[in-house]
């Protein structure tokens, strides 16, 4: 049994499974306590009762998905933007000596992929490209069957791609980011610079300085108009993305999780597919897959589980943890 | 011993030599036969040359390096632009059955990037991109160790990739391309529209309508300003073709050819090494190399050699033929 467990800014989640991605148990926690240590002994008490509610006395592997910047050979968080006291702070150290197993860390958006490829929308394509838009857009990559990542953890970063030369600043300094546009945080700061307080739309948020993009896709799915104009220039950037993604790695599917996924078929893929379809070879879009997320709030736990089957893939491979 | 073969629109190399790009023996003919048979015959008589030459019976692998599109599996060519009649042209089976070895066929761009790769300017890396700015802008990408194709082979067509979203267009049909900025042809036709007669540029060249690329770095070389500031304009689309691969694959070598590697040290590569350090993450472009080619006239040779040694590696390791 692997024991999965995602740490994210906003909550925990642990799910105890098979390499099948069978689920024996799962549960959640609020947000992380700051001190990692802290928050390490609440995950080992959420994870204890998992097991013992299991009947199993020590998973064989555990994995760990967690933001970046992180360093995945000594196990630890770098103080990533959402966890910012996570300052290398030791991870798989405690745990793997507290539960008695070895356990592997992997940048979350790379685990949310191999979770995507190994058991949900992607599931058994040769090259998945998976995009997920919360407060930042992050990537992951299955390319011919394994994990791609980069020097420095830091390949398939579509979401800071320049689609637009001299544009917009984003959050991590650089111009014209797939993320100024579509990035949760980036989408709501512009929903609340151009929405009217007088709009419909902003009055369902009790005024434009409470937009979020939630809004935007209920209101739109009600038909509001400027929520669907809203929604259009969102699917026109993220349609950018998607075209450098289709171009830089000509896969098999994309996956697209979050924001895209709430938005759903109608407001989001139809017209995202059109857009894309428009703007590559082909050949390019012959049998191209453009699919939602499909694992839902199974999706962390099974990240997690993902971290520790992609960790023993490696040792494996190549006798040692993770290369690079 | 290996025979490599290059069949290009205006040349054929042949070179054998063996798996550690040690060469026995090399030749070149003119651009190839409108019709396969007679060129493949023409190919023959060169490459028993250069086997009789070495005292070599027969090679232990044919590679055969070739413009795209062509079909891996079947041995064929499928009509590239440079050589139209080539169309369902088989290459591999007669040059097989002829020389008594296995032959293996690869796109002339990913053959050129597992040369680099192996023996030139990317030696050792565990990340290469290559790309070559020759009448289109070819690409090939060494990802983790191995050639990576993409569906179709389309992967790493960054010359396609849209650098500028609704910018010009390119003679694929599509809008904004890399290809479209600093391809051969799409250059030589900027240069021939916005130079005019009356510049010392253009009489270098008998007249505007003769300009071509190589005219614009001789002549800025040697201190033309209008030049420079043509050579600049390239060098600025250059880098960002160059950031999105960069930011795609997150290689350890960005290698480039042709125009660039002719452009040289002082008049491209500097400068579009600052250009790429100021629009990507800093942790992307530690250590980063931005290098020429390094192969020079030995590489088209050396890129047949390496599509034989990657179709035996695939055979090695898949028990067929590359797969898709």
């Amino acid at each position: 049994m692997i024991l999965g467990i995602d740490i994210g800014g906003s909550k925990v989640a642990l799910a105890l499974g098979d390499g099948e991605g069978r689920i024996l148990g799962e549960t959640r926690l609020g947000p992380p306590d700051p001190s990692p240590a802290r928050a390490l002994a609440d995950i080992l008490i959420e994870a204890r009762g998992l097991l013992s509610g299991a009947g199993v006395a020590a998973p064989d592997a555990i994995g760990v998905s967690a933001p970046g910047p992180l360093d995945r050979r000594a196990g630890t968080l770098c103080g990533p933007p959402n966890l910012p006291t996570w300052r290398d702070a030791p991870v798989v150290g405690p745990l793997s000596e507290a539960l008695g197993a070895p356990a592997y860390l992997e940048n979350d958006a790379n685990a949310a992929a191999l979770a995507e490829w190994r058991f949900g929308a992607g599931r058994g394509a040769r090259r998945l490209v998976y995009l997920t838009m919360s407060t930042g857009v992050g990537g992951g990559l299955v390319l011919d069957g394994r994990l791609y990542r980069g020097r420095g953890d830091l390949a398939g970063e579509i979401g800071h791609a320049p689609i637009e030369w001299d544009g917009a600043l984003c959050a991590c300094g650089l111009h014209g980011c797939l993320e100024a546009y579509v990035g949760g945080r980036a989408w709501t700061e512009h929903l609340r610079r151009v929405v009217s307080d007088e709009t419909e739309l902003a009055r369902k948020a009790g005024g434009a300085s409470g937009l979020r993009p939630e809004h935007v896709v209920a209101a739109a799915r009600a038909g509001d108009a400027r929520a669907k104009e809203e929604l259009e220039r969102f699917v026109g950037y993220l349609a950018r993305g998607v075209v450098l993604a289709v171009v830089a790695y000509a896969p098999d599917v994309v996956v697209l999780g979050t924001i895209a996924s709430a938005a759903g078929e109608t407001l989001c893929f139809a017209p995202l597919r059109e857009q894309v379809r428009a703007r590559i070879w082909p050949a390019a879009w012959e049998d191209l897959r453009i699919l939602p997320a499909a694992l839902g709030a199974r999706g962390p736990g099974l990240a997690g589980i993902c971290a520790a089957l992609e960790g023993l893939r490696g040792e494996r491979e190549t006798g040692r943890l993770g290369e690079d």
